[in-house]
């Protein structure tokens, strides 16, 4: 066994809550799909557990995540976006799901093929859910609804798409370089010469996908320095990057530590290699 | 008949060039989806008529443009990206095209769904074509390649898209407003403002797209004012656009007329309605 940093879940224990993940993800899909690009999806059904409105679509996938724990046997804590933190089964809880059950709600909205389920594992056994923290998480999966794509990883055993290695690019030239990067409604200050220096920029609106998109080499990098992301959306990404030998920091270089809660809200700068993250952080302004 | 500003193409004359229009789509479709994703797609197989690499997707598109037009048995002038100007059959030309046979092809090598076909048709049976503008184009067709949907219109005759009538968004309030905006590489002045009174920004990386997506609710407005759009990637979807009773002017509130040819570059601000339109002009700057 390779000996890695931090608890490795056991082999069975994998097994079984990846079963548990991709069932997740189907009844999850088949509660968004009839909602994808219609009105009704987008009705405000009541104010969700981090203070921003919840939609019919996205409780829609979240119920069905609550109902395929409660009925996987074996006892977990929920952290999702509408309902907050939410014990299944006795206590204590053997594993910690840190679920975002629809990132990128107004693309599936607007049928914007962008929108994925993102859920993050983290092992409970050995430490209390609230003092686990994004850096404790073991397991990753992100589905893209729109193309079917599904990334995983696995602390340790690197992580794939559709079962294939994840390849990143090896781009270290940022005025070559693809990155995703939220700057609106960031500090201009900050992200003007990233904005002059990169090739192409896109914002497509789920940061799940935009995420793995580092991953498997579509982008070279990926960055929101508004300080306003939440940890269910970036928790099953961010390892799934790091196990793909690309580098996740907040926007001073700092490993993320963000407690798995829906009110933890962190800076991101994501690079398919250390290189190119490296001269990310120094264009945005270097390590305060 | 309604009463239109300018030329307005005889109906026969209209249905033919439209099944010509959707052959070009079919053909160029079926050329481009075997390199979608792939790196071979990528490779640069020339430099284009406007003076940026060609690569083997686009020139698999542009060539299937090219047989259709030459099959289609009446004269016309071909405007496209890699092949500049082009005359098919004896002179005069009937129509100008104004193709962009594939828009977001770095979107298409990488897998990311959104791109497309553009295609915009001026009468030249009356002005010669270098004298023919943007303003003159009387037929637009964007095909989302991605997706599968078909955004067409007609001059006078208003837009659909897979033959719906399509129905722009009623917003007029910036702060609750979604709009695609180009705005790396910008110069920040100009569009710091903006970036800061939106709800969502979006760059999806194919702005024929993205103007449809003005045109069919899914955004509110599109902004480009780095100047350097050119004239075969938005002349479809502008009249795709003013045919929902949006408008479309430069970064000045300006009409948009940049002659039919690959070297003309412009800014653009479309918006769903004038109101949104003018708030955008306004907080950009103003008319100049």
């Amino acid at each position: 066994m390779v000996c890695i940093e931090g608890n490795i879940m056991d082999r069975e224990d994998v097994r079984f809550w990846s079963r548990v993940s991709k069932k997740i993800i189907k009844e999850a899909q088949k509660a968004v799909s009839p909602l994808v690009g219609t009105e009704e999806g987008g009705d405000i059904v009541k104010i969700g557990a981090d203070g921003t409105p919840t939609k019919l679509i996205d409780i829609a996938a979240e119920n069905k995540v609550v109902e395929v724990l409660e009925d996987a046997g074996r006892p977990s804590t929920l952290v999702s976006e509408e309902i907050g933190e939410f014990k299944i089964g006795k206590e204590p809880s053997e594993v910690v799901f840190v679920v975002d059950p629809l990132d990128g709600t107004s693309n599936a909205l607007k049928n914007i093929p962008a929108y994925a389920v993102s859920l993050g594992i983290a092992d409970a056994s050995k430490v209390a859910p609230d003092k686990l923290t994004v850096a404790d998480i073991e397991m990753g999966f992100v589905k893209n609804l729109a193309t079917g794509d599904l990334y995983q990883a696995v602390k340790g055993q690197g992580a794939t798409v559709n079962g294939k290695k994840l390849v990143p690019s090896t781009q270290e030239d940022i005025s070559k370089s693809s990155i995703g990067a939220y700057i609106y409604r960031a500090e201009m200050s900050k992200v003007d010469r990233l904005c002059k220096s990169v090739r192409r920029m896109r914002i497509l609106g789920s940061v799940a996908i935009e995420l793995c998109y580092v991953a498997d080499g579509t982008y070279d990098a990926f960055i929101d320095v508004r300080g306003n992301l939440r940890i269910v959306d970036i928790s099953a990404a961010k390892l799934i990057i790091e196990e793909t030998g690309g580098t996740v920091t907040d926007e001073n270089c700092n490993p993320l530590k963000g407690y798995l809660n829906v009110l933890e809200r962190t800076s991101i700068v994501a690079g398919c290699n250390p290189k190119i993250h490296s001269k990310i952080i120094q264009i945005l302004g270097g390590i305060s």
